[in-house]
């Protein structure tokens, strides 16, 4: 069946009340800055991984109030007619900046910055962090896991774990951002090209009234790619010896087997030799059961045989930290002549401050290496030197400082809409695979590594720490 | 914008490949059963509650393959042009029965039945296994959250973090089965009945001049239902202030304050103070802030004066444990003069041998209190009697024996499918939740409670656990 999502009233409804407010107070029109930006990264690792832009996109394209949206909010008794008018005529007008897909991000930064009427920018809140929060946490998590098998392919399988439809579909897509080679979910392959991946269940190998007629008449039916389940009965004893017999008789083109279940470590092993000394070095070895980057780590550590992992539940909704906290929140406001005033969210949890004004983000490279030296966030106003030494220093300690030289610099957002049209082509997703995988080689292995990584520098301009500073002072008084 | 999402092709690769199968060695019609069940509660919690029911049978209901889905798959190359039309001209013919959603469900119960044609039954695994993992995770949740709350009211506020759409909007749904009073997402009370709560974000406040200003027009904009969040700029400095003299001034008729950061505890016991010595003993304390069942249980025991909890990433997600690990497992075949073939998956890990043949699942109530004494799960064919001594074993120790008198049983599943048809009249959403609750009340406070809850039983009839055991040990042979 087709389920549909609507998206435009899948909002807080507090979004439709300030929304109301806004109008009935006669400043739904006035110029607001809003950036979402993260506060931590899931698992404790050095960075993430921006996702979920595309489906955003698509979100404040196609944003629109259907007749039963009007019905609906009429029935609540508490919103006007005019509100009601507006909702119904709604055209969107903002403008929109953003980092693309595929890019490492860090704590603090601009993600994605929206300007326009304050009615539309605050009410875009919701649906934009649904789809970056979602994505962004399975593709960091889908990176770390690839990192983890250090060359051997992972496929993404957790469809029917995954909470719900649209999880399990755009989970299947930022995990192919991440690095993941393919999904089990079939419906990605045509609405993404993403590659869809799998063959059979231990019910196929039930069916049969033998583990080799099983075989047999998968081999004789897909013959081109011939991944069979051992272990519904037993690895070593039956499963394996099934598979190899078949594989002699029906020769065929690309054979694996898979393991689900057991000592994965010590069956890859064993299956290994056993194959090997069959004659069938080609036989990969897939492996599938709870796996994720400890696990892979842990089996590659002990000498596991495993080509190729199939990740399930532990990817899907990235079960050791399945929270990825983007916020949304205003930054600046435009006076009538234009002039940007800054807006701060004060907090006693000082993590929970933001940065005010209207910023860009850049990230420094060292030219020699390449490498990804710091990224600094700046008013949008300032200029920002394309050599020449560069000092740096940590918000939070600002007395660590820095001194880059023999950079590049590049910025991070890029423009995805003005006045409400799209300025920006969407990818392709196996760019936005390349570009992750080509961007996470900028970065240090002390940034990489999943235990304890280097913090990498994200740092505020002279002038925006100034005004920041200024504003907590003026704060307090 | 309606976001479309096709749930036919969302699905395992492999179901297609073994759908296929299926279709060309003639064996697709042969007749199956398949069960749906979990192996162990979240948060080594004392039960689940089932979810997801409704979603599953609209997935049923409305199984069609489009001309672009038959198009995809003839583009693979694998699939033979007799599998195609037959997709093309699919016709629905299982029947299907399953536990109603609001029941208290346990490990290895279950939670729904399949029979039907190989090829049919088989294709279904993976979107059953999507909704009914995903809303039982979120309604078992928030069963935790609402016992923890003790009375007082849980409201889901997650939808930002949700992986996804649909895990925002059919993860409101089951937090509302478990027992929460409404959602912040709007959309669901429009699709589901769900109320939609929420006022005001940090930006309506910092949108004016004032905080005043600020609370003063929404009072004057919702002067029915006024909750006023305070922690903006200060709490008991600036926002309570200005929060009681905009009640006293406007008058609204529902009064609120919400408190989003800081130490809850502290001041929501200050609040509530000086709210009372204020005269605003009807003004109700709101509480946002990365809430679970045990922070809930933290505050309350500390005396904090909070009416109402907001609940957002902790719920939505399932934070501490968010895999509902249910699974699909062929139990039976029927041979072709209609004997029921039982089937049983083996495995070194105990946990995963399944329960073979078409079962049925009892549960005991006491006559006196009501209590949920103990589930049984039979065979289709066995007579269980209604009244009279039973004596039930522990199948993990089947030495451990316990004899129920004096009470009442009823059946678990109820039919949803015959031949195709829906035969099930599903319930409103309201009913669902009133009927979980009325179910929690049928359990022991040693199975509710959350650390070290009783294992409740869940016995196989003396006839099941015979004819298990004999196939485990003919296995080895």
């Amino acid at each position: 069946m087709i389920q549909r999502i609507n998206t435009t009233l899948l909002t807080d409804f507090y979004e439709l009340t300030m929304a109301n407010g806004y109008f009935e107070e006669g400043i739904k029109d006035r110029i607001s800055y809003f950036d979402i930006f993260f506060r931590s990264v899931p698992d404790e690792g050095g960075f993430a991984i921006m996702a979920g832009l595309e489906q955003a996109v698509r979100c404040m394209q196609d944003l629109k109030f259907e007749e039963e949206d009007i019905e609906f909010l009429r029935s609540k008794g508490i919103f006007s007619e005019g509100f009601l008018d507006y909702l119904r005529n709604f055209k969107f007008e903002c403008d929109v900046w953003a980092i693309p897909e595929g890019t490492p991000i860090f704590p603090g930064e601009p993600l994605m910055t929206v300007r326009g009427p304050a009615l539309q920018a605050q009410f875009l809140e919701t649906i934009l962090l649904i789809c970056i929060n979602h994505e962004s946490l399975i593709a960091t998590k889908a990176s770390r896991i690839v990192r983890a098998a250090a060359g051997r392919t992972v496929m993404e399988f957790g469809s029917r774990r995954a909470h719900g439809t649209s999880a399990a579909v755009q989970g299947a897509r930022a995990a192919y951002i991440g690095g993941c080679v393919g999904t089990a979910c079939a419906s990605c392959e045509r609405d993404f090209g993403i590659p869809a991946l799998g063959t059979m269940a231990h019910s196929w190998v039930q069916m049969f009234d033998s583990e080799y007629e099983a075989f047999t008449k998968y081999a004789q039916l897909y013959p081109n790619n011939c991944t069979l389940l051992v272990d519904t009965y037993n690895v070593l004893k039956s499963g394996l010896p099934n598979a190899i017999r078949v594989f002699k008789e029906q020769k065929p083109a690309k054979m694996g087997i898979r393991i689900d279940s057991g000592d994965l470590t010590y069956l890859s092993k064993q299956a290994r030799k056993i194959l090997d000394d069959a004659g069938l070095e080609d036989c990969i070895i897939v492996a599938s059961n709870s796996f994720d980057e400890y696990l892979i780590q842990d089996v590659i550590s002990q000498g596991a045989c495993i080509d190729s992992f199939g990740v399930g539940e532990r990817l899907i909704t990235a079960k050791s930290d399945p929270v990825f906290g983007g916020v949304y929140k205003l930054a600046a406001l435009e006076a009538e002549d234009g002039t940007i005033i800054p807006k701060i969210k004060i907090s006693e949890n000082v993590a929970k401050i933001t940065n005010p004004g209207f910023k860009r983000v850049y990230r420094y490279y060292d030219k020699g290496t390449g490498k990804a030296l710091a990224d600094l966030i700046a008013l949008h106003d300032e200029t920002i030197p394309e050599s020449g030494p560069m000092t740096i220093f940590d918000p939070k300690a600002p007395w660590k400082k820095k001194t880059l030289d023999n950079y590049t610099v590049k910025e991070l957002q890029v423009p995805i809409f003005k006045g409400g049209e799209l300025v920006y082509e969407l990818p392709d997703i196996k760019e936005i695979q390349q570009y992750c995988r080509e961007q996470e080689q900028t970065l240090y292995e002390e940034v990489l590594r999943f235990e304890n990584p280097h913090e990498y520098y994200v740092d505020l301009s002279e002038k925006l720490w100034t005004l920041k500073r200024s504003m907590l002072e003026n704060s307090g008084k």
